[in-house]
This record gives structure tokens, C-alpha cells and sequence, in this order.
């Protein structure tokens, strides 16, 4: 005779599952597909996991997570509950959590996010009550809390930081031996050569875990961007972005790497790099009024050459033949010893690198664009100073990268600037009046151009014919808006009156000559890449567009400038920074960080520096939109049409 | 029919053993009980292991630690050999290295050393040739080195240090690929939380295995005392000891901990501790010419006030009831963290407490005292400015403290000083003329009395009865040796022109009083002790003395004074400063850092503090020797017999 199974029904998700009679509630939540939180892993001490029983019988002890007054409501541990007939269950929505956040996460990727993980991120609060020392048990402070932690948890085997140790004496007594310790947990895969469960980083007297937040870092060559996440809810509290600092000192890795060389170099770029964190992070703060010393974790992306030198450890021969970075894993460390202000407990997670010129930042990137989970051909590209592309599928991904130089960050353009208020980030033009129409950010007046609002500039002033197809001023046009400049030729896109800097910005032969060089490399190193696989661009089941201009970026436009391949603009995904997301995703699920390991080794480099085929696409591609116009057929298409247009107008 | 057996001879042991055809000449070694270095663990890459083969056949491939011209001579790796006929074996002094370190450790240990332990530190070099990268082996350096290590030892999960990182990419290429790695390499249960096989903590290009050297400390309230010790030769390369800074901020562990309650008082006693480390290390590399950034690891044990207060962890606890320590374990950390100087790759392996008066000293005096291996009861006593005392053997043991102040380092007494040139040692007294004969360490003219210098001025001055059996001088003695000085009666050990101070070295009714309570608290402490677990002092196999004057002192005079139990005399053993060399061992050798984990979590710690019968011993023992003449029968039938001596001259 087959066992008797009961009927378990889920409320609010309606959902249901047959389980035998004793089956424990949280397994069978799980079987029946309802998310419940459950931090410590369903042994009963953290009370994340409460349900409510409405109608049915169940066996339950009251724990000492649940009140009274919970336990009269029929309030339970779902992980500590046993089923014994049909039951009928609400899921709070504390304990719905998890669901919430992986529905944002779902959101915020645009239907590509990596599926399968759990919100569980690797920094987690415990609160803890100790027994008070005696004469008969006067064992020391650290004994009496590792002791407590192993009978109330599922850690067994514990680091413990020395400024834990400091801080306990006095931490155990302030409240009565009430304390919260705060532990990372990372699993051995991402922190090799430690078979540590948990790491004890903090101990606060009292219950702290009302406050948990990580700071999620993506160091670009440009930029510095970050975000302060709240652990508890799953949410990004503040969000921003700072030029890095080392600008001063070279656009572009390889000057970096140069400046790196000279006397007092890398540590001067280190404290650069550090400098502009706390920078960006002393915004966070402000922005979220959330306290420094609250912040429990930091997880960061960079390119090779951008976490070296944070790291501190010199970059010389990532740009000497042949390539070698001086590592790929980057071992836990603290990010206060680093000059990152944060307190002495937080630990900075660093993305793994691929090779000299493919890094963290893409490593983390792919998280979020959740290819590495489907089958389906991707192109992901990350337009950056450096251009990255990585290619592949669940099976095999190849990747390769080229320097594009700053001009999509605003970098080495007269009037250039990040993607921040006041940058012009839309620009349509009049065909007869060739009178331009601006949209800036935050609808400022303008202060300068953006890399989308440069790419629409160009598009706009081809289209028009202001501009030829080699990127040069036409002449005897009718307009004052073209002028000779102390650059040479350039286009006034905001008269001085009109804008917030009080001068003329304009765009410059000169800039646009940078932008065409810089959509070259791009191009140039997706078409290599993918020949070099064997597929070309048709074959792209998605092209994912990474980096910060991305989500402004208008498709049609850098299509039409040549920077992005002539297919089918369904085709196309926006995932904005994909590196800082992954940061995030990284802090929010310990799962999504093993992910990045795996990611990390699943990838296979290919150099394009020494490339013949690279070089010759490159040449190529240094038109608008390319030399190979059959390439852009509905560029080509559109072009013809205007300028006949343009010939009708004039007759 | 029985497998045949060959015959495997070891010279210049002279010991054979029967292997069968194929057996591992190594195996065959340690069956035969030939101890044969094999740093590697027996893998056949460390070459420690190399033996000459005189005659008989073996199978033995050429390995890369072999140069031709060994081979040639018949030299082979014994881990890499198979026996294959009777077989006449050579072991060369390299390979013997481990037999000569035990033989001197056990030859300084006095017939009592610890037995079963290999020589083998816990840091070890590794010598390594990496392929240089190509541009179809790029991978980073550090990837390069891992796999090195792990292809060429038996090294699989390493972690790594960021100043490992930071060195890498100048160490790999300085020196064509060629480096040398330093592993820490500590047992699981060393090193909590990390499942770690080794830890590389210092890369350097070349070869440099010649050199490695690590620091034994003992840090006591009084003295700190240590050693650089030749880890490739198993010898003590330098030895020394200074006074503890701290002294000036009060003499016992109470005071110590009193000041450090004081506003910054534990930030200036954490600094006074490592600038006396500092200035015993000085000593030790001008004494040695041994250069700083060799030295790769450094022991220490203390007891619990003084390790606690090196490590910047507040003790205030320890001297409160229940009397709680922060930690009893250590986890690892770096030295220079604390500010010791030496390279940031020396990490400090401290030595686990037992309580909060029950130190790391005590655990790591154990060692060296090896009954925590055999059956004999023992009694240990480590005489310093606290007293401990361990009773037990290989089945049990218990331990105590009681403070008996600084009077045996000199501490406290008028004329005081450390064991060191110059320091009144011994003394002896004209019964008739009442002059003393004295000797000085070194031979020099006195600069001080030292603490066995002291306990034989007391026991002299009371044979002679120049004192009385409450330290009291007696009245009307002729002699101008005894006189009123500005601390009361007092007796002129050296007129000052006979010193180096140019001043009278006197021993006053003060310093006798402040040894008498010293040697009190000793004796109360073992008798309380020996009684709580039901044994009488003639019960003991052996009485183990350590501590710094434990070397010089005179056993029957400190039975005289009462300070040591009226046994009979062959049952003392002097082990000198255990706790160094304990902490020697342990540098020696990681299985000896694992015994004294066991010995740590054997002991059971007795508070004698609020010990009723304690205090009770304590007032009884106030006396020369004793209250209680029954307990001392051989001093009580001297000093009768000294008494009617005195009185038959005086007729």
C-alpha cells in the first residue's frame, strides 16, 4: 500500500505539494517551489524561516526565536516543523524575501539574469546570548563564543580575526554577554587553501542585525562606480559614480601602467585608485545616511590593470609580451589595509581574471547576463576605455579585448564627461537647419557630452551630411553652428548662453576622429573574435551591451556610426554596468560568487594584440560607418535615402 | 612459501634490517631505526634524503636533485629506491641531521626530553624552476608558481600571502625564473579554520635555502629571554635575554594589569613588550651576524598577562573574578603586525594558555620536560615572578599559580639583578669569620646578586646563623659585614671597591623578608596543589625545575631555605628556561607544536587564589625553612647540628 501523502497549500503563492506524513515544512515549501528564507540553513536558530499554520495539524516545539504571543498565532519555524495532515500555510512576507530580491535582481536584467541562486549573502549577522563565566567555568572569551556558536549553528570549523579578539572582552560584558558576531562565509572554492566554514570579522555587543550592508565596487579605467546595499533587504540603498582619479595620470591602462614604472608610480596610482573609493563611497554615505562602520562587506570588479594597482601590485608586465598579470585569484583581504574606509572587518572580494586585458570587471559582468547558463549564442561586449567581448554559452566561452580608449567615457573629447546630470546624452538635428535638439541628464542645462550623446552627435551629423563618412566637416555649409575652432573644424552644439559652463561646447573634428578610432577597436575586436570561433555576426542569438553608457546608448545610431553590427535590433540587451551588478549580485548570493569562479575558468583568451587579423579590421573599420558598406546594408539603405533627400532639398 | 627477504645494512649506525624485493629504502630506514632526513615528506624532491649505495642492487632513477657525478658514485634519494638484492647503505651527515638535533635536545633536557618527534619546522624553503610564460602560456605568475609547487612537492591547497603577490613579478624575473618559497606549514589543529597543507609566506629569487632561521621568545613579567636558532643545521645560533620594559610599570602581572586599565596604559605596555623583543633581537643578530630578513619564523610563549598584553588584548579580566583570559588559543598572526621587527613573512606561532594564570610558558615548559609522554608522576615547577606548578603525567595532569613576585629574577631585591655576567651567583660564608666567598657569572666583579645568588646568601647567612628562622639578623655578631643601613639591618655581600658599581653590595632584612614570601607562595602552591589530587611530595618520580635561575640554583640550599620540598636530591632535574625551550622545540619541530596543543587542552586548571588551605600553607611556610620543622627532617638535623657546632666554637 502506498504511504498516505498530505496535501501542503501555500499562501500567498497558491502552491502546492504532496508530502508523507512527518515531512519536514521547509523541504516541502521547497518541493512545492515556494522561495523561504532560510539564513541559517534550516537548523532552527535564525527564525528567518517563520510560516504561519492557518488550518491542519502539525508538530512543532516553541523555539526561542518565536514569542508567545507568534506561537499562540500559529507561527512556526517552517525548518522546524513537521507535517501531520493536510495543511494549509501562509508565508509571511519577511520570509518571502528571498523571492523579492530575486525578482528585482530578474528585473533590473532585462529577462537574462542568472537563474538557480539564492539570496544568501556571504556576510551574515548571529546574535548570540552566552552563558556568563563562573568560577567553575571560567574558560576564556573566545572559548565561551566559539562555543556557543558551534551549539547554535551549523559552523563548526571558525576563523577568527585578531580585532574580533581585541574587541571581545569588552563587547561580552557592555550588554549582559548579548553580542552579535558577524560572519563571512565563502565556500573553500573561493577561498582556496582555507577549508574555513566561516570567518568571525566582527562582534558587537548587543543585536545588531537590524544593520548589515556591503559596498559593491566596479573600478573602470574612467570611472569608479558603487553601490551600498542593504543585506537585510535585499536593495541597493545608494548608487554613484566618480571619475577615477588616476586620470592624471594616462587615459588609458597602458599610460597607467607607464606612469606605474617611474619612481613612487604604483603607489601614487594605488593611493589614487583608493582615493577615489573612499570618494565615491563618502557619496553613498551621504546619499543613504547610512553609518561607515555598518558596512559588513565590500565586493569589487576591475580590469586587470585597475586591480593591480589598487592591489598594489605592479602591472609592468601586463603590457610586456607575452601578457602575464601577476595574478588572476586574488586572495582575500581586508580593504582597510588597502586605505578604503571602511572598518578593520570588512573584507574585500575581488572578481578573478582571465588574462592581462580580461578581468574581473567582465568575469562579474557575465553574472548578470546569465548566459553562462543557457545555450544560446551570446555576444557580450562591454564598452569601456577598454573594449571586452566575450563570446560563448553554458558550453564554452572565448573572449578578447581591445583598447578602445576613453572617448565612450567622455575621455580625450573637448567637451567630454561621464554619464552624470548635465551631460548631454541626446542630440537629433535638424535636416534643413542643421540646428541641433539636446536632451541632457536630469534635463540640466548642458555642461558637457556623454559617450551616448557623442554617438548620436556623430550619427546626427552624418546623416545630415555635416560630416562625411571619414568623419570630416563638409564645407560651405549653410550654418554658423560649423566653425573653424582652435581645434580645427567643429560643430557648436550648445552656444555659451545656453549652457551651465558659460562657454561654447562644441565637438571637434579632432573628438570625433577619437570616437571613430575608438569604434574601430570595438568593432574591429568583435569581428576578429567571432571569425576566430568561426561564427559571424548574424549567428548571435543576443548581443549584450555592458559598460556605462550602455543603457543610453541609442542602437539605431551606433549602428549607424559603425560601432555596433548591422542585425536585427531585437537582437539587442542593455545590461548598463554589468560589472558593478555583478558586484551586487556577488554580495547578495554567495552562489553567484562561485558562479564567478567557474566563469573565470570557463573562459578562454585570445590575444588580438598581435593579430594581423585584428590589425586589417581595424584599418577597415576606421569609416562611418565602415569601409565595407555591404556590411551595414540597412545603414547603407538609409544613408542613400537621406542624401537624396538632401539632393531634392537642395534642387 | 615465505616471500624472500633481503638484508639492508646502515652505515655508520651499524643497523640492518629484512625487506622484501621492491621495498623503499627510506621504509627500510626508519624500519631499521635509522632516522633519515626527508624533508619532502618522501616524494623525492627536497634531496635530504640522498644515501650512498656501497653494494647490492637497487632500483633508482636519476632525479634532478642528483647532479652526475653523485649518481656516478652511487649516490641515490633513498625515498626513491627500490631494494632489489642485499644492500650495504651509507647515510651521509646531511641525511643524519635529524639524529644529531634529537641527540642535542635530548642531551640539554637531561635524560627527560620528549620522545617520537621528527626534526622539522613548521617553515620549510622550497626551491623551484618555473617555466618561463609564452604567449601560449601566459597565465599569471602566481598561477605559474601554484602549479609549480604542486607539481614538484606534495603541496596541493596552499594559501598565499599578499606580500607573496606583491614580491612575485620582480622575485620570478630577477633571477630567470628561478625563485625559492618559504611554506608555513602547521597542522589543522595549529591552525583552526584553515584546512591549509602550507602557507606560502615568502618568495625570494635564487636559491636561497641556505639561510633560514627562526626566533624562539619567551616573554616573561621579568625577563625576555630567546634564541635565533639555524633551522637548517638544528642548532642555536645566538642566545640572550633582557629585562622586560614593562618592569618599570609595575613588578608582577597584577600591577602590569592595573596600569594597562590606565588611559592608553595598554597601547604603551604593548609597546614596552615588543621594544624589549626588539632589544633581545638586536642582541641575538650582533651576537650571531645572522641578517634580519632571514629569519622566517618566530615561537613565543608567555604566560597569559604577558602574551595578552603583547597582543594589544586588553588582560583587565584576568585579574577579576572569575578570572577569565580573552583567548586561550592564538591564531596565527604576523609579527611585524605587533611590531616585532623582523619581515613581514615571520608569522608568530604563540604558544596555547591554560587559564588565566596557567600559561603558554607552562604549556611550552611541558615540552622539554617530556612527562606529559611518560608514566612517572611528575612535579613541575617553574619558578618566576609567578610560580606555576604542573603535577601529572602522560594520563593527567594538573596545574596552579600562585604569585610569588619577582625576588627570584632579582626583582624587588636592593642589589637585584637578571642571571646574567657579573651577577653574584653563588655564595658561601666563613662559619667562623662570617666573610663571604662569592662567584660571580662571567668571573667579573659583582654588578648585583642574581636569584640562585640569593637563595644560597639566605641559606649561608641562615646556617651560620647570622639570620635567624625569621629572617631577622641576629644581634651583636662579630662582624662589620652586618650593620644598620638605611633599610634597616643589612649584611655587605662585596665592599664597593671589589664591585664594578663602586658602591657596597648589600643584602638587607627587606630583601630577605621579600624572599621569604616568594619562596612561601612557591612552597604553599605545590603543597596545596599536591594535596588537592591527594599526593604527598615524596610521592614524586622526579621534580622538574625550569626557569631562568633554575640552572645555577642550589638544591640544597633551597631546601635549606624551604623553597623546595626535603626529597631526596636525585629526584630534581634542571631544565633551565623551558618555556624557551619549549619554544625552541617548537620551532624545531610542528609535531612538537601539536604536543603542546594536547598538553594545553590536558591540564586542569586550579585557582589557589581563593584557596582557604592555600593561605593557610602560605602563613605556615613564612619561615626558614618552614613553621613546620617535621616537613624539612635533613635541614632541621644541619642546622641542629651547625647550632651546637657554633656553640662548641663559641666555648
Amino acid at each position: 500500500m502506498a504511504e498516505k501523502k498530505f496535501r501542503v497549500h501555500f499562501a500567498p503563492h497558491d502552491l502546492e505539494t504532496y508530502a508523507a506524513g512527518g515531512t519536514n515544512l521547509l523541504e516541502a515549501a521547497r518541493a512545492a517551489g515556494v522561495p523561504i528564507h532560510a539564513s541559517c540553513g534550516g537548523v532552527g536558530v535564525c527564525g528567518t524561516c517563520k510560516v504561519r499554520i492557518e488550518k491542519g495539524q502539525v508538530e512543532s516545539s516553541r523555539t526561542r526565536v518565536l514569542s508567545e504571543a507568534e506561537y499562540d498565532q500559529g507561527v512556526r519555524q517552517a525548518c522546524q516543523t513537521q507535517i501531520l495532515s493536510d495543511v494549509d500555510v501562509f508565508v509571511p512576507i519577511e520570509s518571502r524575501l528571498e523571492q523579492a530580491v530575486l525578482a528585482r535582481e530578474k528585473k533590473q536584467a532585462a529577462g537574462i539574469a542568472p537563474i538557480g541562486w539564492r539570496f544568501k549573502p556571504p556576510v551574515s549577522k548571529l546574535y548570540l546570548e552566552l552563558p556568563a563565566p563562573t568560577i567553575d567555568d571560567n574558560t576564556s572569551d573566545l572559548s565561551r563564543l566559539l562555543r556557543e556558536i558551534r551549539s547554535s549553528s551549523t559552523h563548526g570549523n571558525l576563523q577568527v580575526d585578531f580585532a574580533v579578539i581585541r574587541k571581545l572582552p569588552e563587547a561580552c560584558r557592555r550588554d549582559n554577554w548579548k553580542v552579535t558576531v558577524t560572519l563571512l562565509t565563502l565556500s573553500k572554492d573561493f577561498n582556496p587553501g582555507s577549508g574555513a566554514e566561516a570567518r568571525i570579522v566582527d562582534v558587537e555587543p548587543g543585536d545588531t542585525r537590524a544593520v548589515n550592508y556591503a559596498l559593491a565596487i566596479d573600478v573602470g579605467t574612467t570611472t569608479v562606480c558603487a553601490q551600498l546595499l542593504d543585506l537585510n533587504r535585499g536593495e541597493i540603498a545608494a548608487d554613484n559614480i566618480v571619475f577615477n582619479k588616476q586620470i592624471s595620470y594616462g587615459a588609458d591602462v597602458i599610460s597607467r601602467i607607464a606612469y606605474s614604472q617611474k619612481p613612487g608610480g604604483l603607489l601614487k596610482l594605488q593611493r589614487e585608485a583608493v582615493a577615489s573609493i573612499n570618494e565615491v563611497l563618502a557619496k553613498l554615505l551621504d546619499q543613504s545616511q547610512i553609518g561607515r562602520k555598518d558596512i559588513a562587506l565590500a565586493t569589487l570588479a576591475g580590469n586587470t590593470t585597475m586591480t593591480q594597482l589598487l592591489l598594489g601590485v605592479n602591472p609592468k608586465y601586463v603590457r610586456l609580451a607575452p601578457y602575464t598579470p601577476a595574478l588572476n585569484f586574488v586572495p582575500l583581504l581586508q580593504a582597510s589595509s588597502l586605505g578604503i574606509q571602511v572598518p578593520e572587518s570588512v573584507y574585500l572580494v575581488t572578481f578573478p581574471a582571465v588574462s592581462s586585458y580580461v578581468g574581473g570587471d567582465i568575469v562579474s559582468g557575465v553574472i548578470p547576463a546569465g548566459f553562462y547558463q543557457r545555450n544560446k549564442l551570446t555576444f557580450y561586449m562591454d564598452i569601456g576605455t577598454n573594449g571586452e567581448i566575450v563570446i560563448g554559452n553554458c558550453d564554452w566561452m572565448v573572449t578578447a579585448s581591445c583598447s578602445a580608449g576613453p572617448a565612450f567615457e567622455g575621455g580625450g573629447i573637448k567637451f567630454g564627461m561621464v554619464a552624470v546630470n548635465g551631460a548631454i546624452q541626446d542630440f537629433e538635428i535638424d535636416q534643413l537647419t542643421l540646428e541641433p535638439i539636446i536632451d541632457t541628464i536630469g534635463g540640466e542645462k548642458p555642461k558637457g557630452i556623454c559617450g551616448s550623446g557623442l554617438i548620436n552627435a556623430i550619427a546626427g551629423l552624418l546623416e545630415t551630411g555635416v560630416i562625411g563618412q571619414n568623419g570630416k566637416f563638409e564645407a560651405g555649409l549653410a550654418t554658423d553652428r560649423v566653425r573653424r575652432g582652435e581645434d580645427g573644424y567643429e560643430y557648436v552644439i550648445a552656444w555659451a548662453a545656453d549652457t551651465q559652463i558659460g562657454k561654447d561646447i562644441v565637438l571637434t573634428e579632432v573628438d570625433i576622429d577619437n570616437l571613430i578610432r575608438a569604434k574601430a577597436a570595438m568593432y574591429a575586436g568583435c569581428h576578429t573574435l567571432a571569425r576566430s570561433v568561426g561564427v559571424q555576426c548574424r549567428d548571435f542569438d543576443h548581443i549584450i551591451l555592458a559598460g556605462n553608457f550602455g543603457n543610453s546608448v541609442d542602437i539605431e545610431k551606433a549602428i549607424t556610426i559603425g560601432l555596433l553590427p548591422d542585425v536585427p535590433r531585437e537582437k539587442f540587451i542593455f545590461i548598463g554596468n554589468g560589472s558593478l551588478s555583478g558586484a551586487r549580485l556577488a554580495a547578495f548570493s554567495s552562489d553567484l560568487l562561485e558562479d564567478a569562479l567557474k566563469v573565470g575558468r570557463m573562459m578562454t583568451n585570445i590575444e588580438l594584440s598581435d593579430n594581423l587579423d585584428f590589425n586589417h579590421n581595424y584599418v577597415a573599420a576606421l569609416f562611418l560607418p565602415h569601409t565595407e558598406t555591404e556590411a551595414f546594408p540597412s545603414v547603407k539603405e538609409k544613408m542613400d535615402r537621406l542624401a537624396l533627400s538632401r539632393r531634392k532639398g537642395g534642387t
